[in-house]
Order: structure tokens, then sequence, then C-alpha cells
């Protein structure tokens, strides 16, 4: 699945008093003003969105995005998958290239200030209703597990944890849409988190965010800014831990990143930097894993020898990842690929990398019940 | 977008004690049986549901449903978009087959019985949250607003509605898969139906369903029992009713059923028969107008004199219509198709109808905020 990426807008990830219509809004004529283009342009669209439902009571969101068109009367439909709606919507959104041209896709998520919303709750959806939200399997919890395990199998440490948590936080100081990009976290702060789930502790876990990030979609380059879809996979796997054989490995991840490399024709050894989701540190740990980037428990070697920085052999999340940059759930795999162009086209500033032509990005639903790759090159 | 559909299976729509996930095991093996596969020679599948996350707590339901296929991994994705969720499920899965041979799209929805849940709260969310649900303005109001204005420019009456419900019900008399199979409806009971929201008395008003129902779509047909998706289009519109120019027409399923005849090359005349959303009764005669089987205004001409009963010249809603044939939300988008199939097969038993070479479905969501149209023939 081959395509062009001619335009992209995102906004800052963070807590913001703009509604969820507004953040579309902004993701949506960015985009559209970074592609050239205006709305007319456009021959259909993807929405991606995890939990207007539950925490704003507003479903139907392709026919909001429609209001925002007005006279368009486009083709277009909502992408849930969890915290992989994004990724899941870009691929939707290539799948619709062989009948439309161009195609937005945009994601979308507004988590704070919601008088009375029980963010618990609502992001337990994710998980199995009987098996995981029941018995109070919460995220953290069901990370927590995969640390235990991860730790237990591959002697990964709690200092390892906090290594990715450091990195993550000093690279969104580079990255101006970041949720924690004026926080200055030092190794005494994450030393001294609380607790969330053993071993999970503050600084493990990545915040809750309001965001909206866009692309547009098509078959043909426009010029040398566009970047080029080389891959795009998704793949599912049963929603709870407990129905898995493996904690340590999530392999919807590893089958979508088989998939994304061989229509992109690379190995694992080809990939220049990587945004991967990292809603827990231990999270970019098997992601790297995942991804064929280091074997399994061997991540941590990179980690340990600062080579997933920013002037490492295989920069991880430069942009601070889901950690630091923030997770507005339905936007973040769409903002990924918009962090990764940013790359490519060498407009990163002060986060800007060496070697970036070859880019990936791993967006994750739920405790790895979905997984959507895309390889992404240089235009 | 051409296509065939080699399985399809539905549930009862209605009532029942079965879960979410029990509906959709139901009617997936059912559509792999009625194709000869097992779930291992799927490719991909899309999973079409509306409600699952505020009525349920259940959200990631492509997850969900990998859980059903363990060790299959297979890529796959939920989409919404209100009552044409199943629509735009099916639009989503001919687009997948540009990738992935043969691609399942199921659609399910649980309504009854979940202590707590506040349906029209959660029904409402297919609404602007602003423009609708914070001034009261429920799916009976907006389609009572539609009703009103359509018999003050056209003359359309109470009986006329009246028609509809008598003729739907009788209809479902036919269909074992109907949520009003069993229920005998006279005139006199219509006609002393309490009013719901004016001029749309009870037997206006299609039931709240649970159910589910699939198709397995492939490139090419397996046999003379494969049906073929002739055309397929969605169209999209603003989400209120006060955001539109017109309430007695619905552009976006205009729009989509130009686009819908033009690839299957045939005109409204070429239609044998037709399943359209009739939510209320009012909405079946908007269909047939928005379809072009009717001029505006002119549809209670062709009901008045018994032209859409399954023995006139254009059947509309056999199978007893969201009327009384059940409306299970994210399923019902595609247990119309199912509907359809079983015609263009002439395998409807009692409800058979004599001329089923071609078949449309009208699928929408809210008040005609997302609009779904297939034309399907015979294989």
């Amino acid at each position: 699945m081959r395509a062009s990426i001619i335009g992209v807008g995102k906004t800052r990830f963070g807590p913001t008093t703009y509604t969820l219509v507004q953040l579309l809004h902004q993701a949506i004529t960015s985009a559209l003003a970074d592609a050239g283009l205006e709305a007319r342009d456009l021959q259909a669209f993807v929405v991606a969105n995890f939990l207007a439902g539950p925490n704003n009571s507003q479903l139907h969101l392709n026919a909001v995005v429609a209001g925002l068109m007005p006279g368009l009367h486009l083709p277009g439909w909502r992408a849930e998958a969890a915290c992989a709606s994004g990724g899941v919507a870009l691929h939707q959104g290539l799948l619709a290239l062989n009948e439309y041209d161009p195609v937005l896709v945009v994601g979308v998520e507004k988590l704070t200030g919601i008088p009375g919303a029980d963010l618990t709750h609502n992001i337990g959806m994710a998980g199995d209703a009987g098996l995981d939200q029941a018995v109070g399997l919460t995220f953290p919890a069901s990370y927590a597990l995969v640390a235990q395990e991860h730790m237990r199998l591959y002697g990964t440490t709690v200092q390892d944890l906090e290594r990715v948590a450091l990195k993550n936080h000093t690279n969104a100081r580079n990255n101006p849409k970041a949720h924690f990009h004026q926080k200055n976290v030092t190794e005494a702060d994450i030393a001294q988190g609380p607790v969330v789930a053993t071993p999970l502790r503050l600084y493990d876990c990545c915040p809750i965010s309001d965001g909206a990030a866009a692309v547009i979609l098509s078959r043909e380059p426009v010029d040398n800014r566009s970047a080029q879809v080389l891959g795009s996979a998704v793949r599912t796997d049963a929603i709870s831990l407990v129905q898995r054989e493996t904690r340590t490995s999530f392999s919807a991840a590893v089958e979508a990143a088989h998939d994304a490399f061989r229509q992109a024709d690379i190995g694992a050894d080809d990939v220049d930097f990587a945004e991967v989701h990292d809603c827990f540190t231990i999270a970019e740990i098997i992601a790297m894993e995942d991804l064929g980037l280091a074997a399994p428990g061997e991540a941590v070697e990179l980690l340990r020898a600062g080579e997933t920085a920013p002037g490492g052999a295989i920069p991880i999340n430069v942009s601070g990842g889901l950690k630091a940059g923030g997770h507005a759930i339905g936007a973040t795999g769409i903002g990924q690929v918009c962090e990764v162009v940013k790359q490519l086209r060498r407009e990163a500033g002060q986060g800007q990398i060496a070697r970036a032509d070859i880019g990936v990005t791993h967006n994750i639903g739920g405790v790895g019940g979905t997984a959507a790759i895309h390889v992404i090159g240089r235009g």
C-alpha cells in the first residue's frame, strides 16, 4: 500500500479549553493549508476517535466533520480501535485511495474539562468488559503485569524504565507541540514518582491529552515535501491479556511490522527512527522488540547505551512520544505520522535528527488488541 | 465498486438475553457457514456498531471480534456512523477488497436489558451535542419536524404514515427474523397509538432491537447463490436538521443514490425492490423520493395504490423494514443486505416477491447526516 502524504497538521497535545469540534477544525485547516488545498478539493475523509461517545456525548463524528465542510457531502466515516484509532484510520484512508483522491484522515480526542466524566471507566472500555473491567484490570494494572513479566524474563530494571521516561521528557523540550514541552523533568523527579501499579510509577505513565492531528493522502506526490507511505499494516489480537500466550510481546504488532516492512521491502536495519506507542515506559521497550529493532529482551541494551536518544543509532520517540509528547487518544496514531513527516522534511528545528530517510510509526490499541504500523519515507 | 456477496448471516432482531459477543458469534458463524468458509479463510474484517461504548462499556470491538478467532490476528477495525454504521462498514469492506479477499463485515447492537442504560441519551449521541441534545431535539422530535414539513409541502397525511406502518407490520409476519414477526398489528391498533411527537405516534416509530448481521465479501462469486454488489456509495451532511436547507429530503441520500446507481449503470426504474431506512414511517416516504423511485411529494401515490406492497410495482421493506423488522442499530445496514440477498436467491419463503433481480439498500445515520446506498444484483 503506497501513497503520498501531501499535507500534515497537528494541534498542540495537552489540556485545552478548545472543544472537540474546534480541535477538529484546527487540525483539518492546518493540514489543508500545508497541502495547498481547500476542503472542496477532498474526495473523502476518515475521522478517528476513541471516547467522544462516553466522554463527550457525541457519536456520529463523520457528520460533525461534514458540518465543518458545508455543502460538500463527502464520503466519510469514523474509525475506532481504542488507542490505535488513528493508525487504523490511516490504513482505511490508504484503502480509500483506491476510489477517492485525495483523502483526509483526521483524529481527535477531547478528554479534559468534562464535568462528571469518569475517565478511568471510559478508558477501560478498551479492555474486555468482563475479563478486564469487571475485575479492576485497568490499563496501568495491565501494563504493570507486562512490565513485571519482562523484568522476570529478561532482567529489565526500574532504572531502564526511568531511562525511557527521562529520554522522552528531554525530547519533548524540543517539540513545541508536546504536552510537556515546557516541563523540565529531572532524574530526581522521576525517581520520586509515586507508585501507580508496581513497578510502574507516575513518570512511567503517559498523560491524558486533548488534541487533534490530520494528514492528507494522495496517490501521487505534490513536491519533495510530500512523504511516501511505503507500508501500512493493521493486525488484531484477543482484547484481554488473560487470553494471550505471552505478555512480553504483542503478536499483533509483530505481525503488522512484518507485513509493513515486507510491503516497504526493508528490514529493521533500514529503519532510521521510529515513533512508538509508549503509553507506559515498558511499552516503548516492547515496541522496539516487536518491530525487530532489538531481539527480545535486548532493547534495554540500546537504551542503556544511549542509542535510542536523538543522536543515537536508532532514535525512538524524538517527539517525546506519548509519554511526554502526550496521548490525545484518537489523534495519537496520526500525530505520530505528523512527527515522522516533520523529520523527513527536515522541519523539526531543535529536535531535528541527522539521519531521517525512513521512519516508522507504531500505534497500539488496548494492551496489544490492535496494532497499526506504517513505514514512511522521504519524498 | 463491484464485488460478490458469498455469504450472509443474520440473527433474529428483537430483545434477547444473548450478549453482544454471543450475537457477534452467531452472525459470523452463520455467514461463514453460508459461504462454506471457516474463519481462517478470512483475510480481514470490519465490525459495525453504534452504542457499545455508552451502552455496554465496551469499545475496541475489533479486538473483541479477534477474540472469537483465536490466533488469526486479522486486520480489522470498527466502523461507526450512528444508525448508518452497517452500511458504512459494508462500503469499507468493499474498499478493503483491494487488499484483502475475502472480507467479513459484521454489525451488532445490544440495547435491551442493560441496567442503568439511558437509551434516549445514548441514541441522542447521533445528534449534535449542542444543537440537538442540549435542547431536547431527540430523534422522534427531529423526524416529527420532518413529517410536519412534508405534510405542509406535499399534503402527506397521517393516514399515509399509517399505511406504511400497516404494510411493514404485515410484511414482518412473513419474516421469521423480524422483531414483530409474531405480532398481529391491525389498522385499529395503529390508529389508537399514543402520540410520541406530533404527528408521529407509537406505530410510526421503529422499535429498539438487539441483533447482529454479517456478510462475506469476495472479489469473485463462488456460485449462483453469490449476489453481486453493483454499486456502493456513502455521503455525509451536517449532523443537525437546523444546519440544513431542506427538511423533506436528505441530500446525503440523494447524492449517494446517484453515485451508486451510476456505478451500477442503472436508473431508478431498474430497481425491483428496496430495503429502506424507515426508522419512522415518514422516513420510508422520503427514502423513496431520495432514491428517485418517486418524485418529491409523490411517493404517497405509490403507497396509496398498494404499489409498495410485496405484490406491487416496487415492493419496499418486504422484510418488515426497521419499523417491524427491527432496528439493531449497528447491524441494520448489514441486515438490509441479508434481506435483499435472501430475495435475490429466492430463499424468502412466504415473503418471496416475484421480480427480484436488482435490490437496493438505503441506510441512514441520524437525521440524514450519513447515507449509505448499495445496489445488489443476482449472481
